[in-house]
């Protein structure tokens, strides 16, 4: 099926830069070009021949765009952007403040079905493909229990609470899923699991000049909600070794479902993701996405929409005849 | 959401008895009863209190159930019992015979359709919750490979044409994943894998009386298609030892995808279910997608259907408010 989709971006950061990428692995589709609130002379596309337009040409474009893959961030863009571009184009966005996704839905919904536009919410990884595996766990396995854990990934919210340390100059964090309590729930011991129980922090920093080792990680492993309660390791390092080693956005995680199908038997599903690059693989899914969210709106399937409503094999190039041929 | 979907069985096999443990674990659904080809006396159903009826009692039985659940064999019973029942019933069936699908599907879909029927078929594990990861993998990382491997898993044909050897007496085999193929997989190694380097084959034997165990090694390990070439191991038992430790139907796998989104960007996604009972598990995928299942035809969506057409919200006891509240 060659479709050739015809696929925006409003926003240009990591995960804006990574769609740019997934397009070029997506034959069937086509980049129209990234449009951004800055002035479209200060941005440098991945690729030097992505047109970039400036995000008020917009309203003139719904002709030539499919779908617009919303690249804003969850806190401060899509709660406006959201509801506003769902007005005038099919939307596919990662908002990712999940107890906010209630509140987001019912922003974008009303707007998009009054336009008969198609506006996926919520998507990508966690929300997104997590999310999925935790419902289909609990739908097979009614009796069990979910454990979600992130990592081996950097956390950006924790690496911004490290430099605001005093005697810090810079450093990263990595969230890791502690193996123990992975062992524990495959092996189906549905244990009682604190996030804190569940992951361990490691700590990568560069020292100020002068300042004390020991001062530094006391502060960093007693520091409230971010650290404390927490297996944390302090390492530190050179300026160099943060520059060469630690630049890549790594994620990834797990959801694990273990639940009884009788009372002696035991079930376990899994599914894990080791990302190289988190907004890259956050990419990838937004544009599988918005070939299903153009294909939903051809089929009249309008309003805001989230992973739970996308019959799966929409989100594949191959024709229903050909996934059940060659993949079922 | 309390719908009190009225289910019933055809066929009491491992599954059927799988599925009437499955419905127990679901309170919006109610068990009619099982269906069989053989003397209802015959049947005994897992649960007592379980209605055994006679399968030609089915066609009097339309106003009772809302989806029937094909249970039956996918060698000799499902290419009849499933174009015949989908002119009755909404239906879920299990096919498994991969080559076969898009001849079962042909046969079912005029008549779930003319019928006003939805028959989802082949769906459990594989087919169904693999076929789901496969389809993914490569939507999401479309530069990229896909490995299915199977195990720890008993294999019934595997076992049988072990029972064929001269000198056997009785013999179990299981398959196991390599964990050096996996390992490679999981590094984003793209290796280049045949089904006998990605699986260890290991036969629990027990001899006949006299019976030379060097020879029926032998004949074993040299058996062309079953174990020649893999990587086969035979223990030797007693019948005690097999009575009391292979009963159980274990069965799982993974379904691993590693691409890149980038040349220089690796991410690997990995789906596992590591399952105490095959027929169990299984059952409690129809189960769910039977749920879906009653659903879709109550949104009109006829005709035979597949795990990809399925929104997987449908399989949840959940509402969409509260999957995107809760779950999202
Ligand atoms: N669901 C998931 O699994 C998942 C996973 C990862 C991320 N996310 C979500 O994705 C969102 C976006 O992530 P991101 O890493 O792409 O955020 P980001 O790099 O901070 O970009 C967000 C926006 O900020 C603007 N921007 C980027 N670089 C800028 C710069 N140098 N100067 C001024 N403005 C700049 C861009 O808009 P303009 O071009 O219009 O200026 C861009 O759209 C996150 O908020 C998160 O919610 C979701
Ligand atoms: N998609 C997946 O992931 C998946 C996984 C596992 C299995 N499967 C499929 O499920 C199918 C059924 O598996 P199963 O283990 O339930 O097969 P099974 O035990 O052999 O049962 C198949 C049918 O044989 C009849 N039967 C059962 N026990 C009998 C007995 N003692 N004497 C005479 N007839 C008997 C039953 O029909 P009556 O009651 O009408 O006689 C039953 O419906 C398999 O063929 C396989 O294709 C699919």
């Amino acid at each position: 099926m060659n479709e050739n989709i015809r696929i925006a971006i409003a926003g240009h950061g990591n995960l804006g830069r990574g769609v740019e990428a997934a397009i070029g692995n997506n034959p069937d589709m086509r980049l129209v070009g990234v449009y951004s609130r800055r002035a479209p002379d200060q941005i440098k596309p991945r690729h030097a021949e992505t047109p970039v337009y400036a995000m008020e040409q917009l309203p003139e474009d719904t002709d030539k765009i499919d779908v617009l893959i919303l690249c804003g961030g969850s806190k401060e863009d899509l709660p406006r952007q959201g509801p506003e571009l769902a007005a005038l184009f099919n939307t596919v966005d990662s908002f990712d403040t999940h107890a906010r996704i209630p509140e987001y839905f019912a922003e974008v919904d009303p707007v998009a079905r009054a336009n008969n536009r198609t506006a996926l919410v919520a998507t990508g990884w966690d929300p997104g493909l997590f999310s999925l595996n935790r419902a289909l766990g609990e739908a097979l396995l009614p009796d069990g229990a979910t454990y979600t854990f992130w990592g081996d990934g950097l956390s950006q919210g924790h690496s911004d609470a490290l430099r605001r340390v005093a005697g810090v100059a810079g450093a990263v964090q990595y969230t890791r899923p502690a193996q123990e309590a992975i062992s524990q729930v495959l092996a189906g011991e549905r244990p009682e699991l604190t996030a804190q129980k569940m992951h361990k922090r490691e700590c990568f920093v560069v020292l100020e000049d002068g300042a004390d080792a020991e001062e530094v990680r006391t502060a960093i492993v007693t520091m409230p909600h971010y650290f404390d309660g927490y297996d944390t390791t302090v390492n530190f390092i050179s300026a160099e070794e943060l520059a060469r080693d630690h630049q890549a956005m790594v994620h990834g995680g797990f959801v694990i479902r273990s639940g009884n199908t009788s009372p002696d038997t035991t079930q376990v599903m899994e599914y894990g993701l080791k990302l190289g690059s988190n907004p890259e693989f956050t990419a990838s899914v937004l544009v599988a996405c918005a070939r299903a969210v153009h294909r939903m709106n051809a089929l009249g399937q309008v309003g805001a929409k989230t992973i739970y409503d996308v019959p799966l094999g929409l989100l594949s190039r191959r024709s229903p005849e050909e996934l059940r041929a060659q993949l079922l």
